[in-house]
């Protein structure tokens, strides 16, 4: 196989309780990259399709970042591909967009090497992505875009990724407003130093949260979708987020919070139907306030990087 | 019934991780209470085996403070109950001494008077004991005291207690060197505010622990087992705690850390042989040492407080 086409779909980081080590995965939502094996050695970036911003230069984009540290790995650094990407996740959403590229980069050049890593493997190298992106290798969303689901990163050194259970009526609504918020100045906002008894009701929460997934009790992972620690911050940045928050749970959501840096705001709700409404509510509202939203609404996606027919 | 015998188990508290909110219960070690009506109204402590300490003081004892809440809670508040309270989880050693008395006493009364309250809701009242007995209505030893098993506190204001899923196989060592630590103080020298790196790290391993305890992964169960946010302050003023640690680890323990805020230090292990094999470990350091201490090895308590024949 000399050619691949591969998706990897966009991401819902933090999950409200779970900053930096909590995030899910979103289907038909997320960037598609097709990959050549080229006769000699060099990353070369072709074409990128859905965004102008985006560097072509090997050491400035993720794609090419997170797999040659791949390479690095496998000690074949003068191995030689072709990226031709399409981006369907906007940079600087807050769903995901750097962390697409990067599970979709890594996933796809290591089926054209016969799966020298697992999926689980593959994270580190795209965290490098990550680290391009935003300053900080973070694993919350290129863990969720490479293994779908709900992932968990119990610890960064040594990086420890693990797959939780989650009941399959779950659904998330995401809206994002078309205000653009980068991460890295979302990552400076934040205090470096939190009250203790702060700490004390976020991993309550968190524990309440991964308890409710694995029990599939609807109604804890309502109570515990809480975040005292990043929200309070950021959702100032967010026109109209109190407002989604309050009406996305009036009209039967589960819980409300913002997703990653933001400026996407995310809801999760029992079954489709209900998200379908939440995602009405945020429409509606963000008409109300003339700003221009995408709204967005899936299953969670079990499956994570995927090759494309 | 006009009296009853009740027991409510010892318990470790924090279990790493779970700063405030998680914790479960010891077998066989705990305190028991004998609870007689009165014809007239009044709560009295007739008798206190065990302990010289305590006071009889109806204002002064968790027994009568944790009791005389409920019957105002329930409407109640003039009847009368005698205690006579045998000690054998000792104050100061970290295994909730205090808790179990007020569990034994809430239990105990609540089943004279028909139960009118779940045990679930038992843990309110019995928290009073604890503001009594440290200044702050804690609820990581009191809920696992009434409930058994592991208990875990999502959340203080509204309260909120879950019962979480772990192995059968999982058991508990437990040493008191003979020292005494007073949860207020070992509270008052907690910082107030920490990093939010450290606070990272710490939710990481508490997601890791609960993932780790419901799908009964012992080597999980053990990477989570660390804790960066008491242990590094209150591990200091246990002599051996370093030790202990690198020694129970070395055979064969899943992890260890200090039990509530100590002195005793617990570790946990998979099947009662290797928890054996880790009591010998802690009784020969503290002869090393030459600190008196106390072992005791057992699994996890799956009830409870419960009522002796």
């Amino acid at each position: 196989m000399d050619s691949i086409k591969v998706f990897a779909p966009a991401t819902v980081a933090n999950v409200a309780c779970g900053y930096d080590v909590l995030g899910f995965a979103l289907q038909e939502i997320g960037d598609e990259l097709i990959i050549r094996k080229t006769s000699g050695p060099g990353l070369t970036i072709t074409e990128i399709h859905g965004s102008d911003e985006l560097s072509k230069d090997a050491d400035q984009n993720v794609v090419t970042v997170a797999t040659q540290d791949m390479l690095n790995a496998l000690g074949k650094p003068g191995l030689g591909f072709e990226f031709e990407l399409t981006k369907k996740v906007k940079p600087g959403s807050g769903l995901g967009s750097s962390a697409s590229s990067s599970a979709a980069a890594v996933f796809g050049v290591n089926r054209l090497l016969d799966e020298p890593f697992t999926k689980k493997e593959l994270v580190q190298f795209a965290m490098e992505g990550e680290k391009l992106a935003s300053g900080v290798p973070h694993a919350d969303n290129v863990a969720p875009s490479l293994l779908g689901g709900f992932t968990f990163i119990r610890s960064y050194n040594p990086l420890d990724v693990l797959q939780l259970d989650y009941p399959q009526e779950l659904c998330a609504t995401v809206v994002h407003p078309q205000i653009e918020i980068k991460t890295s100045d979302a990552k400076r906002m934040l205090k470096q130093q939190i009250e203790l008894r702060d700490a004390i009701v976020q991993w309550g929460n968190l524990g309440g949260l991964i308890h409710g997934l694995s029990k599939g009790d609807f109604d804890l992972i309502g109570r515990s979708l809480n975040d005292v620690i990043a929200e309070p911050i950021r959702g100032i940045l967010i026109p109209g987020f109190q407002e989604a928050k309050v009406r996305s749970k009036q009209n039967g959501a589960l819980g409300c919070s913002i997703s990653g840096s933001g400026p996407s705001i995310f809801a999760l709700s029992r079954g489709m139907k209900k998200a379908q409404i939440v995602a009405e509510t945020f429409r509606s509202l963000f008409e109300e306030i003339g700003l221009e939203s995408y709204v967005h609404v899936s299953p969670i996606n079990p499956k994570g990087a995927e090759v494309l027919k």
